[in-house]
């Protein structure tokens, strides 16, 4: 499985994935699922992919031949996010119903699920969540933040915490635990933890960083946060429920 | 959906439900999904519910049937916990095989899942989760709780704090926090909230209490830990990731 995740503040787009992909339990590797494509100065998008491996690679692919063939249709080519949106739905659709169903196929669906974010030049961040079917949605401020994978056990601390004006520290560090909860409960989602962070109007790469197993930020976080979310756990006073 | 959870204590074993039960979106009710039989001094056990609310209504009508006919097979002819799961099981596949899967019914498969606690005299109390397939696991000292239904938001919390030794007014709220993560996070999930506590050796039917949406203690908890939640997340320190 997967989780990523991302957030449209309104000074910002965060985002945040793992790197576990498994065909199996016992076929574990890792592979990033992040993905940045962009003209300084002109448009900035950031993919986060969830699902099979063989679509969301094919994908990726197509989206930088079609960047180096100047193809008629491209992500240099969208004059608006949506347009983006719409030509990579329509590569996900195409790579993943490429391979036969029937037969030996029978059942056979590689699907991918993507998310989207990025600015052009004179139009509004956008972030869009792409379905199989090519279909998608968008962030709103209402829902700030989409997730994709295996996104259960993170979204109650989202839920409680992100909203549009949050500021980009706070959206991170809720991000990071969100993560971490989830790396926690299920084995199939395992670190590295990949993290960019697009500015609005900049117009340029986001920040990026990588955080390994091992790396002291993510667990001085990781330790703060159990520490913290047990002793708020202790401070909850006694429910007297009238057990004997 | 459905949301239930039990914990083996040291000393107690904790069960929780939530009452919701839909077909589809727009087939929403309530009913009950834990029941409680025993004979005081001799025998106690609480059953919980989640999946195909025929089937689950089928096994509770056979087991109190077979109670009532004094059957050969029943709650009270179980010598041990695990036959009384056995029983259980053989049930639960009786139920859901019980209709044709094949024409217009094909793919009909009424599957339900079950957690089965109590204890008989002589012998330790128990906690079992079964399958619909009929075969059963045990709670451990090691995961003392289990979970049926809509598992996933409500399990970092619980992962975090159960341990055995914990007591059950901490086990009760964990539960309750875990519940409520839920209840937010997830529309097929609903009150009203029904706890029950076994006390071990006590063989006497356990505390029971059901908490309704309007409910004074479960309102006061959940601001209580919302409150907690977001002050302990605030309370990280910045993560300086060097984002200009």
């Amino acid at each position: 499985m997967t989780y990523c995740l991302a957030i449209k503040l309104d000074e910002a787009i965060v985002y945040l994935s793992d790197s576990r992909t498994n065909a199996g339990v016992d076929q574990l590797s890792t592979y990033s699922k992040m993905y940045s494509w962009g003209e300084a100065g002109d448009r900035q998008f950031t993919l986060l992919s969830a699902g099979n491996l063989a679509t969301t690679q094919s994908v990726v692919t197509r989206i930088k031949r079609d960047l180096a063939d100047a193809a008629e249709e491209s992500l240099n080519s969208a004059r608006y996010m949506s347009e983006a949106a719409d030509y990579l739905g329509r590569l996900s659709v195409e790579e993943r119903t490429r391979y036969s169903d029937e037969g030996a196929n029978a059942g056979f669906n590689p699907e991918a699920t993507f998310l989207l974010g990025g600015q052009i030049k004179g139009e509004e961040p956008e972030l869009y969540l792409i379905y199989p079917q090519g279909n998608y949605i968008s962030a709103s401020s209402i829902r700030p933040h989409l997730q994709i994978g295996e996104i259960k056990y993170g979204k109650p601390i989202l839920d409680r915490i992100i909203r549009p004006e949050t500021d980009v520290d706070a959206a991170v560090r809720c991000a990071l635990v969100s993560m971490d909860s989830t790396l926690r409960s299920n084995a199939t989602v395992g670190p590295p933890v990949e993290l960019s962070v697009y500015r609005k109007d900049s117009l340029v790469k986001g920040f990026y960083r990588c955080y390994r197993s091992d790396d002291a930020h993510l667990l001085d976080l990781r330790k703060a946060w159990g520490d913290k979310l047990e002793q708020a756990f202790n401070d909850l006073s006694s429910l007297d429920i009238g057990y004997p």
